[in-house]
Parts: C-alpha cells; sequence; structure tokens
C-alpha cells in the first residue's frame, strides 16, 4: 500500500465534487482522481442495472491510477451499484448514504429524519434501509426531488428558479416534526441555502459530502492509509462529457482552476 | 468473527459512560462490557507508562469476553497508550482523540478550535498532532482543567460549585476567536451544559463520546461487523472501586439500571 496513491471519486456528473471539496478541506493532502459521468447524467431516472454497468465502467477507467480508496459519490449509484463494486475490488468502497444515515442518527432528537434524493435513490429504499439497520424506532419522511439535479448540471444554484422549484418539491414535508433533513443526493450540496431557506432553521441539514470525507478520514486512519503531510497533492479530474460547464462549475464551486480531462466512451460503453 | 461478540469499552472511571450511551443510542443493537477503573482514577495526573500498564491490564481483563472492538473512551489512557494496544491486539481498537480531531476540522470555519482535557491529555499534545495531521493550518487553544474530573466522579453535574469551576477554568479561552472546542475527556459532556454557558452559542462543543460512537459504527460497518439487528443486548460493567458511587451515576446518565460487578485487583497490578 502506497499512502501517496490518489482517492477515487466518481459521481453521475457535477455533484460528486461536493464530496471533493470536502475531503480537499478535511484531507487536504490527498490526492483526488475524478470522474463525472457527466455524458449519461442524470443517473437518477434509470434502471438499476444500467447504473451498475455504467458504475463499474468508471471504477474500470479510474484503475489505471491505482487508487487507494473508491468514492462512490452518487447516492443513486451507491443504492445500486456499491455492493457490486465491493466485490470486484480489493480496496476500501465508501458510498455516500451511510455516512449521511449515521450522521443523521447521531443528530436526531425527535427520531424522525427527512430524506431527499434522486427518484432512484428514494425507490431503491437505501437510505430507510440503512437508518432502520442503525435503529429500527426512527421514523423516515422520503421525498425524490427529480427537478434538483438537472438546475445544479446547469449552474443554476442561486435564483428564482431556484426557490420556486425548491420551494415547489419541498413545501409538503415542512408538515413533518423532523429535527434533521438527509440531503441524500451530491448534488443538492449546491443547493443548501434555498433548501434551507424553504425547510427553516429548526431543521439540521445533513450534508452526504461532508459526512463522508469525515468517513473517509475515519477509515484512512483506521487502516494507516493516510497521505504524507509532506505532499502537496496535483488532483485530476475527468469527464465524460462537453468539459466545459463541468469547468465553470469546479472553478465556481472549488474556487480555483481544475485539470480537466474530457474522456470518450466507446460506443459499446454509452449503454 | 461472531457479530454477536461485545465492543470493549474501558475508562479511568465513570467517563467512559458518555461514550457508552453515545453508542447504545447510535448502535441500539451492540453489546457492550464496560470496565470503569475507579480504583485508580483519575489518569489525568498519572505518568505516561503508569496509564499504558493500567490500560494493558484492563485489555487483558476484559479480553476475556472475546471483545470484536476495543475501545479506549479516556483521553489520556488514549493520548498514552492508543499506539501500544493496538500493537498488541488483533481487533481494532479505537481511541477517543481522532473522533474528536476529525469532528473539529469537519466543523470548524474560523480554522480556531479550542481542547479542553486532563493534564496527561493536554500535556502530550495529542490534539495538537491529530489536528495538524488533519490540517496543519488549523489553530489550536489548549487548556487543561484538572478540576473537572473529580466534580464528575463525585456526581456533582450542575450547581454554583460547578459553574464557578468551569467559570474559573474556561473564563480565560472566551479572548480567542473559536467557533468550536473539542471536549477533549470522556468526562465532560456530563458537564456541557455548564461548558456551554459559560463560553457561549457561538462555540460549538464536540463531544468526543458522540463523535466516536459515531467513528465505531463507521468501522464496524466497513468492516462488515455490525451485529445481528434482532439482537437485544444486556451489557456488563465492572469497576475496581466501590461500585455505589459508579452505580448512582451510571442510573443517573443511562437512565437505567446496570448490571455491575466489582473487579478486585489483584495487589501486583494496582500500580
Amino acid at each position: 500500500m502506497d499512502v501517496q496513491q490518489p482517492i477515487a471519486i466518481l459521481d453521475s456528473g457535477v455533484g460528486g465534487l461536493t464530496v471533493a471539496k470536502e475531503i480537499m478541506r478535511q484531507l487536504p493532502h490527498e490526492k483526488i482522481v475524478y470522474f463525472g459521468d457527466t455524458a449519461r447524467t442524470p443517473y437518477g431516472t434509470r434502471a438499476a442495472d444500467e447504473v451498475v454497468q455504467f458504475t463499474r465502467e468508471i471504477v474500470e477507467y479510474l484503475a489505471q491510477y491505482d487508487p487507494k480508496m473508491i468514492v462512490i459519490a452518487c447516492n443513486t449509484a451507491t443504492a445500486f451499484a456499491l455492493e457490486d463494486i465491493k466485490k470486484h475490488v480489493n480496496v476500501p468502497v465508501v458510498g455516500v448514504i451511510h455516512p449521511g444515515a449515521r450522521a443523521a442518527i447521531g443528530r436526531t432528537n425527535t427520531g424522525i429524519i427527512g430524506v431527499i434524493g434522486t427518484d432512484g435513490t428514494i425507490k431503491s429504499g437505501a437510505y430507510e434501509l440503512a437508518l432502520k439497520q442503525l435503529n429500527p424506532h426512527i421514523h423516515v419522511i422520503s421525498k425524490a426531488c427529480p427537478t434538483f439535479v438537472p438546475l445544479v448540471e446547469r449552474g443554476n444554484f442561486r435564483s428564482d428558479e431556484t426557490f420556486d422549484t425548491v420551494s415547489a418539491a419541498l413545501g409538503s414535508l415542512r408538515d413533518y416534526p423532523m429535527d434533521c433533513m438527509i440531503l441524500g443526493c451530491t448534488h443538492y450540496p449546491f443547493l443548501a441555502e434555498t433548501i434551507g431557506e424553504v425547510m427553516g432553521p429548526e431543521v439540521v441539514l445533513i450534508s452526504s459530502a461532508e459526512e463522508t470525507a469525515r468517513e473517509i478520514s475515519t477509515i484512512l486512519y483506521e487502516q494507516d492509509k493516510r497521505a504524507n503531510i509532506e505532499t502537496t497533492p496535483i488532483h485530476q479530474f475527468f469527464c465524460s462529457g462537453q468539459p466545459a460547464m463541468f469547468r465553470v462549475i469546479a472553478k465556481q464551486w472549488l474556487g480555483k482552476q481544475i485539470e480537466l480531462t474530457p474522456v470518450v466512451w466507446q460506443v459499446s460503453q454509452m449503454g
């Protein structure tokens, strides 16, 4: 195990950048290789076996960088493909669902937890399962918000349209006495300010991104695989679609230019 | 690996009950065997090699219960003995320092983090090391509070004496623009309300207890060692000193009677 190996992050698009940003903040010495499958985003409305296939392809692609850990920074891909990928690689594979679930269990006082995510994530019941495996008495209120990812992938984080879209999707959740809500899609932290305005200050928003980075830190420490603190890593980003919007969003979110390489998938891989 | 094996928790006294309570809350199916070394508390003013020796003795004692994980729920023992114990057992050993450090790194916005603990913990520099290994730009303000553990071990959580003691110890820390403070001793969550009153609402208090339970959850999941959710565990508690006060504090803190067995150490083990 070479501790200078990178952490591989994959997502359907730009959402995993929220996880990447938190890794950069919490673990500034770790090198990241990131793959955003922008050509095939969103994953949230795709069939499970298609998401598994896409996730496998990206993991295979990133294997050339010999990662010490694979982070499935997409809730839909975590819901459908985490167990499959774990069986096929010999490094730790971290998804974004259990970290959010564990954080919510740690934070809630009322035992009533909200979860928002894509259609695929919510229909999979993965959060409810993860929460109830921890504590069967937890009450879970779930809501699919299929209108959120397209906003983020267009870079539309703060606007009247954003507020109206978020209000329309979440208005009905305000009737429940939840005290925390899991942002069960890595795209949603881009919209966190607006979501917070709509839900009100009494609902703590749990970011899978922040919590996943924290758990990556735990696992790297537990397995003695942390990067050398002398390292100033140079991260690498890849996307399968047009790089222009990815570059704009990454600059805006990460606050710096990134080294981005567009990847052309073979036709056979286009699902 | 039998997932019905218990989690072993050890502390110098009752402080580790804060970790036990959080494990019961976050992981209600996990069985706990707990050892409080009340005959030899406090550890905070003892020499490092003495703390290592005591910790080894307790780990040996708890080995008869075949634990699947060992939790050193004492910051002083974590600072001095974690690496030693890790070398001598073949199950995961979790201390309470890194979980608090990782949580603080996740929460801080100003990058200025307060740490309070026993003399031993603060002088060891273990928190500063853990924080700076994560991010060398973090500014750490540390303060030893040797007057806190005796209050807790007497069951004196809320009183004028408690407020005066906490104010006297922490007053000087209020001059620093820290935005979070690590309760770097597992006894301190018993005093959290008073500490919060003294520090003010702008300082988020990080409980090593809550954060350690969270990390235990992460590691058990990552290693596929979680208890069966059909289980309703019966916890076992041991203490090396008089059981009366331990029983009172445990009842008050955990909200229920516990199965407590006093353990008589051999004279050769009394350090």
